[in-house]
């Protein structure tokens, strides 16, 4: 035991468009406390700081944990991210965040420890792969299906990031030419699994004079769009165009994974984010299933599994950044590689 | 320097569906011999082991070394292969090949030295990578274009094989439901940009009263097939059909590349086989345009390079096999890694 017979505890966030969610981890992987809280729309990144700071003090308050007592930091955020400069380079999803803002750096300053940068997907399958449903394997592939699709690879243990982007399986072109995507490209998988691609196809659809549940269940739960719950809802009551969309959504997951798979011949698919864990097992099976017309090697598919960790599973792989153990393999880029602010 | 002051050889064989070829190379990288045979076409399995077996003496001859004296030999096969058991499990392509053939144990029994197996794609691709147009990165794509399409991957400078069948880029699916490709499946980069796809497409066209120079080159040059240098010769003519089919066929590469490249974000895409090698320089800048409008982080697309060892990389990847050093990171299954027999 290190710092006087006290286990080390680290801290983890994971940062969202709509929320952030902490936890502390001690040194065997148990989440030890957690508090969620609602990301501040306005005031950019500097108030995005301080509610990630608050969030994580609200988790430590039950512990009577002082923050500089813990062992680091780790942060999962949307979009592009530099982990060595720790900086977060690009993120859509965040409000007013425009251009690059070092919050590793920032946040450090507040908590007084060191604090580690990731890629929200990235980490979120590196908890899955390390404590999660891919604790088995030594190789696997994480998609996470929600807003977007995300992914993050497994190989021998550890997070392959690539230059820093590595795992970006939503954009795999599963039919070049196709329905246009959010990222302003075409055909890819996101274009058609992701859920708000489905939402805009379903909302035209209701504009062509199409008839469906969706936009009432919608409103009667006060959203404001379709989230996975109202998805799952549609679905249980048999919702033909919610049934429509999803089937479609399925087969362009099964093209684009089973493609992925082709090329990487992991042992293991790990299937999370916000409509995969909503959706659940039976769902994850379907998945599996439309994987298998496209696999090269079919008679050996992957095990396809739901995500373990379900939605605390990037604030769990946030914690694990700051983790002496936790090295991503990497190009030897000159600017990527994870180095302690 | 081991061995009494002598430098180390190591024998590669790069066995393909029409020719074999040797290298023999130093310990420094050096190829210092090789022979070119035709692949047996009767006999089977044993046939083409002592065709192997004299290709390698024939390469061995002019400098009086003893296939017994060599370091070890490696073997490049098409087709799936246990490389720890050192079986050629399946090989569609190789003459009176059915069923798994124990072929390093056969060959060493003839060389009386340790003999490895790997797939021929892979090992060429870890060849460019330490010795040719990949040896200035430490992660690359490998991308075969020749009858079919073919993939290895390097990452942190060492090839991922993953259970074996990694790689198989051919069959990323870049059309759902698309064109009908030799594997059974539907919609593989194979079967729009594969030498044997195209060629049946070809004949198609001419079945339909289309006008192409194709197959009057074609037999002009005493050719039974399309061959690589029959496509160059059609496209130098500005043959349109030829033209149509390429240009698909690159389209389809971009789009099937550049997915590969969101998934893995390496640093180089390097571009070998029959097909790349015979087309060139001006091609690989066509396949590097083809993929751009797919690239996800597309201000930082990775090099596109020609193979810089051209037609020997297979053989010289293969004795690559035989050296210590090269490990390939591979998932620990119980039945996959490097054994020496």
């Amino acid at each position: 035991m290190r710092g006087g017979g006290m286990k080390q505890v680290f801290g983890g966030l994971d940062l969202g468009g709509t929320k952030i969610q902490a936890v502390l981890l001690d040194e065997e992987g148990n989440v030890v406390g957690q508090a969620r809280r609602v990301t501040p729309q306005k005031g950019g990144p500097p108030a995005i700081v301080e509610e990630l700071f608050a969030t994580l003090q609200e988790a430590a308050r039950p512990l009577k944990l002082e923050l500089a007592s813990l062992a680091g930091v780790g942060v999962g955020a949307p979009g592009a991210v530099d982990p060595a400069a720790g900086v977060l380079l690009q993120a859509g999803n965040l409000p007013g965040w425009d251009g690059p803002f070092p919050l590793a750096e920032a946040l450090s300053k507040r908590v007084k420890v060191p604090v580690f940068l990731g890629n929200d997907v990235q980490v979120a399958v590196g908890a899955e792969a390390r404590l999660g449903s891919g604790r088995t394997y030594r190789s696997l592939l994480g998609v996470w299906w929600g807003t977007g699709v995300g992914g993050g690879i497994i190989l021998e243990g550890r997070r392959w990031t690539g230059r820093g982007a590595a795992g970006e399986i939503g954009h795999i072109v599963v039919r070049r030419g196709g329905a246009r995507c959010s990222c302003g490209r075409r055909g890819c998988m996101e274009a058609y699994a992701g859920r708000a691609a489905m939402e805009r196809r379903a909302r035209r659809a209701v504009e062509r004079g199409e008839k469906t549940k969706l936009f009432e269940l919608m409103e009667a739960h006060g959203k404001d769009r379709l989230t996975s719950g109202i998805w799952l809802r549609a679905l249980k009551q048999e919702d033909g165009l919610a049934e429509r969309l999803i089937a479609r959504a399925l087969r362009m997951l099964g093209a684009g994974i089973a493609s992925a798979v082709n090329l990487l011949d992991v042992e293991a698919v790990i299937i999370g984010g916000g409509l995969g864990t909503r959706l659940g097992e039976r769902y994850v099976e379907r998945i599996s299933q439309a994987m298998h017309p496209h696999l090269f090697v079919s008679q050996r598919p992957p095990d396809v599994r739901l995500s373990g960790l379900g939605e605390l599973s990037g604030a769990i792989g946030a914690a694990l950044l700051a983790e002496p153990a936790e090295a991503p393999i990497a190009s030897r880029h000159p600017t990527r590689g994870r180095t302690q602010l």
